[in-house]
């Protein structure tokens, strides 16, 4: 059962249809609307202190999520964010003018001329959307900086096992599955910085410059306590902007956040593909946990679920995240109308990435390893030859590899034959395929 | 208050979160369960008649919506749709073995042994989604039928008023409002002959391929029944794939689909995209209803909401259709993982251009035009001398052009002026300019 | 060095710089010229026999190749065509000219007047494109067919080599190389069905909408001959328009085509993924053939060059002809700009497409199958117990897998352990594993 | 006719056909091979004087281009770039032999043993493209720079232009031309800064790494050395990763270059689209310069062709910068094999974005304004009127506008009619409408 807090968001629904719009959206907007009512209330004392409490109470509860119900349409629409902007003041308005009647009060707060006082939705429902971003970016970051460090871990914990690095697919040398870890918390160390660079160009904010950044008919004095009072209240680094019209009409900032989710998807991606490959019937060298049966044909299967969900959700959020930047270069003249969709589609691939990233981390602590299978592989795929290159050169290394074609059983199966076949000392062979040698050449490891 | 059916639906839940399955991918899955476990009753009589009853009415509740409050997994998952299909029989099990219950019997009924019975979710669940996606197409193509419809009408009703045609932005030769409706329309018939076409492809069906096509280990007599009365079930043009394991390896015919949606929506878009030119003020020559308060300061805007609803939602559809595509060439060897992702994405993508396309069918009939301003902008560009070009030459038409720089107020005062100028009879002059002749030369109408 | 025809040509240097225009639309535009002057030759005997026979003279030159040094102007270009139609009138009036000079005649043909008689760039330009795209569809559905056909053969050849079926990188169930094969092939049947279809959409040109598509000034009689001799002249079954005016205005139907080599490159991606694994060390069932040292320092290892060529070319194929998809949305009102964008990339898209194919034509009888190494990755899986699902249940099957982790050494150790186990007779083990049982269920055979 | 400089280079032309490579990249893979090939002398003085000068010359003639004919390979390959090492090396060391011989010596230096000694394709080849984007990447950052001088000059030189700024392509509220093109300045200023993030992640290299990123086997000595040398020879900030496996593995980096092309190609996007309405016959406030015949009908028609021909760029360069995200997300273990598909990818975009900024550097100082357009506009808008907002409230500014349908023909009589309807001081008025009041409330201007 919908309600309507006023004629507007009627209007709304009648266009758009009917559905709640995101907590983390109704909270961002009335921490907008609290910082400008205040500081008009602080400059101008336009309201009578009833009038003012009321107008406050209102606003905490809309805030804390008490009103969510009157907020009861689609984030979806046109008309430039309007009818959001709308909806929050009739809802507001309503429940002020409901709270001074429990006061003995008349309720005669307007939603237009009063709590949408000094605003345009040009420029309070940007910042909005900035402030709600903001906090999912840093969630995003809490993430990333997660999965890093795990994969980190690994990287130590898993440094003394020695394994077929692959080149196109193909054994190519000797690697330790440390450094496989590490490769992959290499990404996400990038991700961690970009994300954080991002940070820069998102923070400002447009709050003033009401319909096309000429601040039209806002006092200067209202404009400058309005955005401290916001910082105080959310506890971000806002910022005006230096460049109110650009900061209304231009959504390039948003492009950039969506690049950055964009750059974590496809990472997530990348990971997530080695680990198929790796944890698959063919190559097995990490063992996906049995969470679910994996089918009822088929017995003894275990799928690797979490890699799927992940890598799925990847692409999503990865997709969503590029719409962002096709309606930001949309926008026309003075604003961009998709604004509304821009939040929509940030929203959606924050979420998918965040979850991809959760799964991600439950993930990984219950990936095992198969050291038996990594040794195999690595035996059957002579590259340990190789690490001969510099004592017998390219052309004796290449006929060793074809003069046994068998997989060997183990090192010392290796290095025998190799003593064998080149008459070089055993012990200096196990020397060169030694992993600390092979795996950190000259004595740098990473580095 | 999430109720699970069985184990396996719990630890969907433990592994992918909770959430409601789409109402129409549940009916058509049940549509599917119902034809397999048909066609083994009336080929096996596999169970008791009061078993089969009461499976029956089982799966015709879960069709009908009943239980739906049990299918709480989210379709977003890894496991290539295992948890649904799990989901899906566990929830018949579990209804079934209730009834049987009623009716006094012990309800032994198991979600794998009988309601999965010679079936995997490999060729069940694509079987599933392919009956849900052919229906939603069909939606699809009578919206696009409306659109084409309600254009092809004002292609008829504004065959008579000329208007500045304008090529890259400028204002080029005369043509007909009638012609702009009628090019508009052009592109939504070439759609239905693409959505129509796509059905020949989509229609194959993998049931009774099992897990990789090889249909082990289905008896072909089932095989053919099950085919046969999902067939009549669905009312669906259906045909069981002559290359099972292509059927079940590959989605290109997804991502066909997905295209069919990204032509609607890009046409949508260039529509809309002429639209906000047509109702903007600087051109001004249709008019967009008034359906919400314009803005709290700038008096007398009305905004075109439902223009930036459509051609947002139509970003938003095509992304959604795009990313198909990067799941279906992701796939690897005999399935593609991602088909629940497949499946999200084609609804929603569906979902939004249909939002959008209704949008417009709306806004269409509501459209006013503004004859006055297509008249002003008509004389203002001088384009009408053009007409000419037959009789006097293209350098004097264009000194014509140039030697009156002001607008011209009437057809008349321009025929005036040409005549005086070129020393031709107005008579002729007005022919030549006459509608009829200008926008369908040598007697043909847009042909 | 470049030679300009005329000063249109030399005016598009100086806005774009300086290339060569691409070989098949200097053909399909003069292609284009030579019949609507054909057609005006014929209705209106406009030119003087020598006039016609010099311009007809020039136009086959410029068909043939011998004027493309003056073609010197780079096909990606603003003004939506009209310089390139511009440089087309130029050359061949100059080339007209400078024979009818050698014929002792004044050269006074004007590339506007003469050359361009009753046309427009904007319903020359998109007929040329159209016949050349055309004709590049046909050569790319020639490859379609090859691939499908080679596909198809070993489809065939494979039909007795069982092997491990696997499902989300899993060993799952067996499958024959044949079926594997088979199931490559079905993508590019249903490509060689799309492709063919395209052309219903595709085969319509604007020939005779001059500018915005009102016909004007162009008598009928010379639009029905012109399109009757570009027929003729081209052998193509292109028909014009009955809608002109969007014909010139909207480009979907090349989005179209777009979409259609993106469903070739996507399968392209699927193929090649596929191939990647199975050629890979891991897998290794089967083997690319040595065609470039692999390495400097990893000795005997065999790139698999050309999957990867491939594979790269149908993922920037894809993306170009992604782009045509945006082009083609933005147009504005009666044109679309972008016709020279457009054109440019779907060539590219086209030549990336072709060749990525070609190279897989090249490489797929050149594949090696592994057989020993099939077999032991089919029996190190296990799968062929499944076979005895339908005798002793899923749970027993389940059993024996984990009674047995280590790999068996052939089908015979596999039989007798299971018989041993299961008390099962050995010859009807046998029997249930026999290739023809166990792929082709119920005596059907992918069908 | 192609010059093979060894069986390699040809065996690639075979796989691959044949065409030059990009000359920025023989350039950066020359000063590569310098830089290592100069350390190894440095620390082991491996070649005698005679053979290290005659390398040194022949690598200083491929940087300088004398050798390109020899590079005859396609940057577009497989093989991860094998065959563009092998033929860089078999090129110098081809060179250098001849140069020997003309010394008179015998010519035995190897393509690898010597000038490939301790590189392997998968650390030099990336560190040589890094050399060539980090390059492109700072003219592109130039032409980004330049264009933001522009706009903001212009921002300060018509910041005394009032007009109808207008949302939703609605006229709203009254904005000077300076605050326009000072939106427009803003997009670019967050390109500059973004363009010079990507810096620090971009300058990391993987030299010293080889195959996979354990440095096999490289002496360290040499890898500090050839680190020290290319920054040398370069002159940029380049520093060796801390995470050699990860540098080699993944190309992320690349991405994030792309998306800042994209970022870029975005902003001319939405330039474009707001300057192709304003130079449209219908808005008409700036003027294009005439480059070309606008059209051969159509008298007197100015097309914006270098608008049009940047958008069309800026097209084309996204979705080449897209298609590297594609590339980087599919690499594969311990090396991603599109590394070449990559560089031309980003080659590409570079290429079209710069031509993009370019085209519009040239263009913005010919856009004229037409200040008799802008004044009609304004005041046909009656926006004006709402600078009374704060003296007479929302509703009495809209029966003022209402109350007036025809627009004004100058600001007096707007001023006088106002006064006339609210019984204002006709001086009053024109103080809210005066252009430093209405554009900068508050005394703020921009801020």
């Amino acid at each position: 059962m919908v309600m309507y807090p006023g004629p507007e968001t009627k209007k709304a629904c009648d266009n758009f249809g009917e559905e709640r719009l995101p907590r983390d959206l109704i909270r961002a907007y009335g921490e907008v609307k609290f910082a400008v009512l205040s500081a008009i209330q602080e400059e101008e004392a336009f309201f009578s202190v009833l009038h003012w409490e009321c107008i406050s109470l209102a606003i905490e509860e809309l805030i804390s999520g008490l009103l969510d119900d009157y907020l009861c349409i689609p984030l979806m629409q046109g008309g430039a964010g309007t009818s959001i902007n709308m909806c929050i003041n009739e809802t507001i308005a309503m429940r002020a003018n409901s709270l001074l009647e429990e006061r003995g009060e008349k309720g005669l707060l307007d939603s237009v001329e009063h709590i949408n006082r000094y605003q345009s939705t040009n420029d309070t429902f940007t910042t909005a959307i900035t402030i709600a971003v903001f906090r999912k970016l840093i969630e995003l970051e809490k993430l990333v900086i997660d999965i890093q460090k795990l994969l980190a871990d690994r990287e130590r914990s898993y440094a003394g096992i020695l394994m077929a690095g692959r080149t196109e697919m193909q054994d190519a040398l000797p690697i330790t599955l440390g450094q496989v870890f590490g490769s992959w918390a290499g990404m996400f160390e990038r991700d961690r910085w970009r994300l954080n660079k991002i940070k820069e160009r998102l923070r400002t904010i447009a709050l003033g410059g009401t319909a096309v950044g000429t601040g039209f008919p806002v006092p200067a004095s209202i404009v400058f306590a309005s955005e401290a009072r916001l910082r105080e209240i959310t506890g971000l680094p806002l910022a005006r902007s230096q460049n109110l019209p650009d900061e209304i009409a231009n959504l390039d900032k948003y492009t950039e956040l969506a690049h950055g989710i964009r750059q974590v998807c496809d990472n997530i991606f990348k990971l997530t593909g080695d680990l198929l490959i790796y944890t698959s019937s063919q190559t097995g060298e990490l063992v996906h946990p049995e969470l679910q049966s994996g089918s009822s044909i088929m017995a003894a299967k275990t799928n690797p679920v979490l890699l799927e969900y992940a890598r799925g959700l990847s692409i999503a959020a990865s997709y969503s995240a590029l719409s962002v930047s096709e309606y930001s270069r949309n926008g026309q003249l003075q604003l961009n109308a998709f604004l509304p969709f821009v939040c929509e589609e940030l929203f959606r691939a924050f979420e998918l990435a965040k979850k991809a990233l959760a799964a991600l981390i439950r993930l990984i602590p219950k990936l095992e390893v198969n050291k038996k299978r990594i040794e195999e592989n690595l035996l059957r795929s002579h590259i340990l030859l190789n690490a001969l290159l510099p004592v017998i050169g390219y052309r004796r290394v290449k006929e060793l590899y074809h003069s046994h074609p068998e997989p060997f059983l183990s090192t010392h199966e290796l290095a025998d034959y190799a003593a064998k076949k080149t008459g070089l000392d055993k012990k200096k062979i196990l020397e060169a395929i030694d992993i600390d040698n092979i795996t950190s050449f000259g004595g740098r490891k990473n580095a």
